[in-house]
């Protein structure tokens, strides 16, 4: 019996999918410590947008040790955060006039989520938050009463208050979204807001991801989250847009919403923002909300990752060259112009999403769990999510080679063919 | 101004404390971009116990980056992983008899309390936890609910339900902690869960710390951490043992409670878990209580940090030779020597902890500051905690050289005395 | 000053609306101390369904308390229970098949409201209810959480959690209410509960009026409501009718929903039961539903209200009369009759209602608070409801003098038409 | 089967103890429909103060009835009501000094203390309220999270929040009662309030009572509750006495708190206060509280109830005779005398009590339950209280003739008698 089986929680979940132990990896490529090797459709399920051990960031980190730099420091100051700090008010705020304060926190998206209610809730002096069917913001209390998934919420053991769900405003009808545009809903609350008899108060903060990764690659629709915005200036609520797992360049811009037109009040980040998959976690917080922090209300050990800032300050100098960009919208094109034939062919396969992220509706968590299960015996990582897993979803590195992309597209289209034509 | 004066949020903390540019740092020494060097006796709020860059630590990782080790992979099985379990298993839960499952999850301390409750809710059934008076378990809204500090608690926004606070049972009787020893305390909550006319349900869990660092430095009472574990079992509750500050060598032994002779059935780690930094949490949970989870139920990200495996791996190592826990308990001799003389010195001055976790209770929030600024002034890193502040916390790294300890000792005794004179 | 002004608290409300003070009443009319008369078409909220003071209460509670019946008796048994509860069951249940238990309980409808909550959660073993925009269930706190008015809502001082609101599905479109008919309200919570990652899980109970009363006389849509009890019983749920004010003949038929085709698992009645103004409530109970209770977990000092059993069967007696129910439909369209030209001649106003219950809606609370002030000068009682207080509604005693009512009627036209005009 | 078998709910409570169907009363006797006599002990769960069918009252309220008094009118003004309230004013508040408002809700104790809650957290902007072990204060939501007994909370079926519960500070030390006079607790109180770092706040009120009934006839410590009312004040809080069982006269004072010396901030009132048996509930509230109401915000149909106006005005007239409140006094002295030795005989007999109120706590539940069996097959009616229903409380109507009080008092002593030596 191994280790994990004699010692590693029942909770273990990846694990069991991937039964393998892996060993080393590079960019899109990942071995197992038998000498099998991977393509990685899954990114550390979108933290990797720069590969594997990232060259330009091994060497940064391992300088930054071997000269001994602080690496562990709290919200303390230290060069590596200033040199961090510096290149992302420079290469991403300033360019888009953004005059958001960065907050650092324990580093997890699900910490960000917790320091987002938190000062919206206090910036409002209300308590409640409107999250949307399909959401994903996190595992801990706060954050799990915006996560829409009962997958998650019932392991909570206790109510989870003070957050209530409307349906999402995707761009694409779904079977399970049964508001297309969703533009009604945004006027069916505008006119309850404003009525003291509905039972219904504005929130403190209507939280929304632009892409709802783990949700099944629901795109929101453009004039659905303007109109979100336009409610939430309008009832004096803050928009918070969770850019976790869509953001640092994901779908071709470095937020996932930049073509949307918006202007959030509050953004998560973490993932991909540390650039190789040390942890990080951030929020930017424009300064007229986050003035109603005290210091060190909401702290935490981890917040101040040295590491994390080293290799996240390379990831900031992928965004200085335009072509890197470009070259993630022309993945992106690849990868959709391979995969939705598959909507052609199956009535039940829908494809959605942006850029690198891509989600193939498989109509069932069954489908989507062989196809899995097919593409990891031949090679080729990919995981599942959206409601009862039925959604695969493609989110190789922005780096991937493009003939490891090639091999895996079409190591994946091989597989979901095969798997919808035994299922129809 | 600076890019922290631009671009950090005002809820930026430590930084005002000590506010310089820290750059490098070896041991127990760190020095700012100005070239002042500073003996650190904060150690990263208990997380560097094994020094700043530890060499064995640094190598290791570098290593392992230099041979494209995974460096992300939530949780899979990596080799990283594997040997960091089986080092853990071997050196630290067999020669204890333990049984307890390993649970990995998003690697802060207060996501490691969230998982716990979750599993004791589920567990037992029950919803109500019982926390104690100056505890600090985290941020996260159900790990803050436990959190007793209203500080901390005011910013949550919203109530912070199925918690109750009790007076914990401190070895030493405080001016904040009315009842010394609270074996009574203990004794009344048996007749009250006993009486069902009381308005008092036996909880999920009791979650508690031996020694309460952030609360200002409060041993548990060892016979009431016994009573307390006594009725947790008579009434079907969970023991929950939050090590996160205080375990991993701090207090003289691997657990901060290793000489209670209790068995706690949840003990949350993380802070000196990874060795030197880099972020790590980890759940033990007896079998019997963790098989009540299901797959994937309390996910993460960065639940799988490599880099803390790795380094982590060699923090374990550290504990295969008696001597260095030797060393520990030594060296908390000596601060304990140098320290409590103060308490002869001036009535309001109490000193409290265990190994090398030292707690000078100098009275008030404003003594405390003072001392920690003339401390910083002259070269030396120590931070307060407790009740408005008043306890200065002493949390070397256990590496530190002899002669470092002893230069920090005298500097800070100095300022102690100076400050506590002046305030008399 | 008056003792009013002097020592009653400043809650006091409809005392303001009419500040005069009542000595003696009679069927539609009730005069005050100063010997001014006036007719009745607010009825003590839609208690006095029997007029005040009706003749034969008046000689059956006058005989009971001569013969030293028992007054107050909790739930024990008595004669005069059992009287009740015998007409009730051969007059109201046996006719309609309906299997229904009675439950008293403290007499008042809030109590009856959350009698039927814990009832709901007890049965399915959920938390949650789902009650409606512009619903009223009460005043204590399990109640107001279903009560959508904000200004009771403000008033609870905690958060009013385990109740989420949706829109009404009314008969008539109303400008406060955007979903006319409401059916698509219903199918997209179909989808919604469907989904396991909506955020949505099954109630234990829906909880709906079919007229919303004091929610500004909104009639349920027949289809809609069908609907809603499909989708209860699809999703496990209960349907619990609130039936307090619109009840006991009030709308032409004994239960508001006669016509409805519906079969609710709990109906709530309080106001009229009792006939002529003495207090008392009733849940009427599915024994599947009813057999989760214990004995006395709902207990109440005033559940057995001798003089309300003795009145109630006075008034129940009237049901078995068909002509009485006859004269009610006959006397409700005389009041549509006189009231309905209003809308012809003013675009803001709607009339609402069904049998003896008309809402009319003047578009604005100062319009409606202007025209009960000058009805009330003119010798007319009626009240204002709905969303700000814009709806004025006539609710006389159903056995009101056809005299009277022309009178009122006519009194109501002319003080409606000329606010109207002076507002336009 | 009987009506009531077949069709009253399964949560009738008090006819399974009494089952036999009641149908005349007078005074401290009570018939059934068999012509069987019973003496009460009972007196409606201490609604009948002034015994069933109270010739006063009677006359009054007839007389009331027969000239067309207005019933119900809400919280309209009404002659019968300003004849109450300047009686109630006049002869219990101007005498005491006392300042407070009188508010008027729906008819049920349940519901004052819903009102008290409400304008306890208005008044002082916070959410908490401490209440006691083995308090009871209600069924409905709000109320029920300060009532301590889990048989009724486990019917909310959802988590009573923003209550909790410290041992009350009881004149006698009982077994399921642990601090005798509990001084400690409320000094360990002050602390935790004042620790910033104790998770204790300051609540919004402290709600008790000076006899708690319900709970098992348990008499607050005098020093106590003025250490109580002392802590209040210190941290803000309101003190809110819930007077409805022991209030009106039955502990030989009007007020159960008059030789307390303690000036409450509100009390509640609800049981004895109509005289008769029909409902009513008012709260005296202090006039720098009761502002912070808005007109109408706790509405209730039923909340001017003119017969008990009427019939409670019959009762404030036996105060303003001092004779009346001495013969209670000495009634209450003889039913000590009686059963006190109960306590020498019995080892687990324990007396306690105040006035009229008298509980004998047997032990067990099963000690007492056969007692009251055995005392209603021999013509007398008592009932259980007290955790596990192990005390039988005695409280006979105020104005019992000295021949029914002895009879009793013999029937209840042979009883006690019989069934602790058959348990010992």
């Amino acid at each position: 019996m191994s280790i994990f089986e004699q010692r590693e929680s029942e909770i273990r979940g990846y694990c069991r999918v991937y039964p393998v132990v892996f060993d080393t990896a590079s960019n899109a490529r990942q071995k197992d410590d038998q000498g099998n090797e991977y393509i990685d459709f899954f990114a550390g399920a979108g933290v990797l947008n720069f590969g594997h051990n990232n060259e330009r960031m091994k060497r940064a980190v391992i300088d930054y040790i071997e000269r001994d730099g602080v690496t562990h420091h709290l919200d303390m100051h230290s060069t590596a955060k200033q040199t961090f700090m510096e290149s992302f008010a420079k290469t991403i705020l300033e360019p888009r006039d953004m005059p958001h304060k960065m907050q650092f926190m324990g580093p997890t998206g699900t910490n960000a989520v917790e320091a987002a209610l938190k000062i919206a809730r206090r910036a409002t002096g209300r308590t409640e938050i409107v999250a949307f069917t399909h959401g994903f913001h996190g595992m801990t209390l706060g954050a799990l009463a915006c996560t829409a998934n009962q997958a998650f919420r019932g392991a909570a053991g206790v109510p989870l208050n003070h957050v209530s769900h409307f349906p999402f405003g995707a761009e694409k009808h779904t079977s399970d979204n049964p508001l297309s545009g969703g533009k009604d809903v945004i006027e069916q609350l505008r006119v309850l807001y404003r009525d003291g008899s509905s039972g219904f108060l504005p929130p403190a903060a209507f939280l929304v991801e632009t892409i709802q990764a783990e949700g099944g690659v629901n795109v929101a629709d453009k004039k659905w989250l303007q109109d979100l915005q336009a409610l939430a200036r309008e009832v004096g609520a803050l928009l918070i847009l969770d850019d976790i797992q869509a953001g640092c360049g994901r779908t071709g811009s470095f937020f996932s919403f930049d073509d949307y037109d918006i202007d959030p009040d509050v953004i998560c980040l973490a993932k991909g923002l540390g650039g190789w998959g040390t942890p990080i976690a951030m929020n930017l917080v424009k300064p007229e909300v986050d003035k109603h922090w005290k210091p060190g209300e909401h702290t935490g050990t981890f917040r101040g990752q040295a590491l994390s800032f080293v290799a996240g300050n390379e990831a900031i100098a992928y965004f200085d060259d335009a072509s890197f960009l470009q070259g993630v919208r022309h993945k992106g094109e690849t990868m959709l112009k391979k995969v939705s034939p598959l909507e052609d062919k199956f009535s039940k396969v829908q494809v959605r999403g942006k850029g690198m992220m891509l989600g193939v509706d498989v109509g069932s968590g069954d489908n989507a769990k062989q196809i899995v299960a097919d593409c990891f015996a031949d090679g080729l990582l990919v995981a599942a999510c959206g409601s009862g897993g039925r959604v695969v979803k493609l989110i190789p590195p922005l780096t991937i080679p493009e003939e490891d992309l090639q091999t895996g597209l079409a190591t994946f289209v091989r597989h979901v063919e095969k798997v919808m034509e035994a299922a129809s």
